[in-house]
């Protein structure tokens, strides 16, 4: 298994001239060994938050070393489409990636946990869910199991709840709507009467234009105007309650993983960290501006009413107890973050302003 | 200048059998130089979120380097007094120091703002007007004229609006009240006829026993439980009007920073980026759990009513109306966060869930 996963990660490894990293853990001496990665995005590196967290990566780790780690990071699909990420890095076809997980929910139920949930965290708590609860555990424990080594390298604020031609003031208004919608919102939207579908960030625009789509949603705001749904789709929802944030994990072909120097493996640690930090910035930083864009482009910021979000609360409860029904680790992973979750209701209530406090 | 910098910055190195730093931009061949600081610290170490991040960014650093960085954390007041740091950083007495600029008010009115401002901004909002907006080229600006560089290196959440012997009702109970509140903060309460000063954390809890102090703020739940406060104050007031983040930075001699290669610039900027994240996570992590230990404790936590807060952010916006009319920079960089701020209140009032949704 060793010699095979070596010769693939090989091919993979980029430059000729260069010293390919060993599988074996490496001597204190080796610790400057030069480290040349293929590195597989899923989000174009010109999304901010969203996409250029792992081109800020690559970036840190080029400056901080010389140019002694150097990734080479490639637009979605240019070297294997974006569901077959994690089975290319278990099997050593590629050293790494900044992988979505939820895009892994086909084969792993739990993985979409660790990207958006609805109704689940904010960006903040999902970092302090990560790194000081039990996230990077479990995450690790999930995905080491097929060989890889998740990092966590990218997490930012909610979604917008949509882009529709109409308004939407009341639940039966979404029944029935042919909707882009990812993940476990989407089965949430279907559970209430809508026909939810998903479909890549590029073709959404020309299905809403056919009228395939009825309406969408993808990202945040900064990221939605590039897609350009705002021409077509002139009432744009909110709050984003079916994904409260959006994280992006580095993958790391764990034979891999396990022959970097334990510095090599500090640095990555430590850029990932760094990345994730900036692309939170970065998202919270972009998108007030873009949402007072909205009235030079005749777009119509609305607020989902709040009968209607505690119906789709309701329904997103279901649907969570159903998926957990049907999967252990799911269970365990939103056991987890929910139990996270009831504590850190406690000090955001009480230590923060209200939302709306002027 | 240089020279006596040079010297004085050899003194405040530690280890003997080490290369001292160059002043001098170093050539790419001395990137592996080592590196041995003491860093003068302004809080415990053992405080999370709060000071724990110096001794994160110490090992992450010591970790990524295999020990080429190494930075030698000293507790508060072991090399120079908390309101000592500043300068001797300038006159390069000591190489760097891990600072809350608050402490720097008297000489740097602005300093302040980088710390803890009332109704300002929350962590992921300060870390998004550091690193997005203008926070960071501002701070750098106003230090760098003082010899210094600064770093970002921890933002954490709200502090408590304090802890008191008897509930406040109204704002006539905080009339009177002999209370230790530091910052703007303090000057809102005098304002409206408190008594507030200013008083190191370790004297806090003695001040209270003998009555010298009727109240007091300190920092998050988590940081007063260490400090003792509910044993005495059995009120403990949210939320944190006057200080809704608390940001700590590294400062380095600018002579010293000058002289670091740009391969260690960025190592040192993306640990401190790093440290920043997890504080932040550190800080949200532990809140909740502390609040929900108060009833064993007997212990009441409280919420300001909303007229109270209301008449504290009016008297707030007046102190820094005065505040900024005394001192350009001050103007400067609020100005700037308000700016910011504006904005991203519409992305938070959109893009979020209600602070208490459920």
């Amino acid at each position: 298994m060793k010699s095979q996963v070596h010769r693939k990660l090989k091919i993979a490894l980029f430059g000729t001239a260069v010293a390919a990293m060993s599988i074996m853990p490496m001597q204190q001496a080796d610790a400057q060994e030069k480290i040349r990665w293929k590195v597989q995005s899923t989000f174009n590196t010109g999304w901010p938050g969203l996409g250029d967290a792992i081109a800020d990566l690559a970036k840190m780790l080029d400056d901080a070393t010389d140019g002694r780690i150097k990734l080479k990071v490639y637009e979605p699909g240019k070297i294997v489409p974006p569901l077959e990420i994690t089975p290319s890095i278990s099997r050593g076809d590629l050293p790494a990636a900044y992988n979505y997980l939820a895009y892994d929910q086909g084969r792993i139920p739990s993985a979409v946990l660790f990207s958006a949930v609805p109704f689940g965290m904010e960006p903040q708590e999902y970092a302090a869910w990560w790194y000081e609860g039990e996230g990077s555990k479990l995450a690790t424990e999930i995905y080491n199991q097929r060989n890889i080594q998740p990092l966590l390298c990218s997490t930012i604020g909610p979604e917008t709840a949509g882009w529709y031609r109409k308004p939407i003031e009341k639940l039966d208004d979404l029944k029935g709507l042919k909707i882009r919608f990812s993940g476990l919102g989407g089965m949430v939207l279907n559970k209430i009467g809508a026909s939810a579908t998903l479909m890549a960030g590029g073709e959404i625009f020309a299905a809403l234009e056919k009228g395939t789509l009825d309406a969408t949603e993808y990202s945040m705001p900064a990221i939605d105007e590039i897609l350009g749904f705002y021409k077509i789709a002139k009432y744009n929802l909110f709050p984003g309650w079916h994904q409260v944030s959006t994280s992006t994990h580095l993958l790391v072909n764990l034979d891999l993983w396990k022959g970097l120097s334990s510095s090599d493996k500090a640095l990555f640690e430590m850029g990932c960290t760094a990345a994730t930090m900036r692309a939170m910035a970065r998202g919270e930083a972009l998108q007030g501006a873009q949402i007072m864009s909205f009235k030079d482009k005749n777009v119509n910021a609305m607020k989902l009413p709040d009968d209607v979000l505690n119906e789709l609360k309701r329904v997103t409860d279901i649907v969570l107890k159903e998926e957990s029904a049907k999967d252990a680790d799911f269970k365990k992973v939103l056991d987890s973050q929910q139990a996270f979750h009831a504590q850190y209701q406690v000090w955001k209530e009480m230590g923060y302003l209200p939302r709306d406090f002027k």
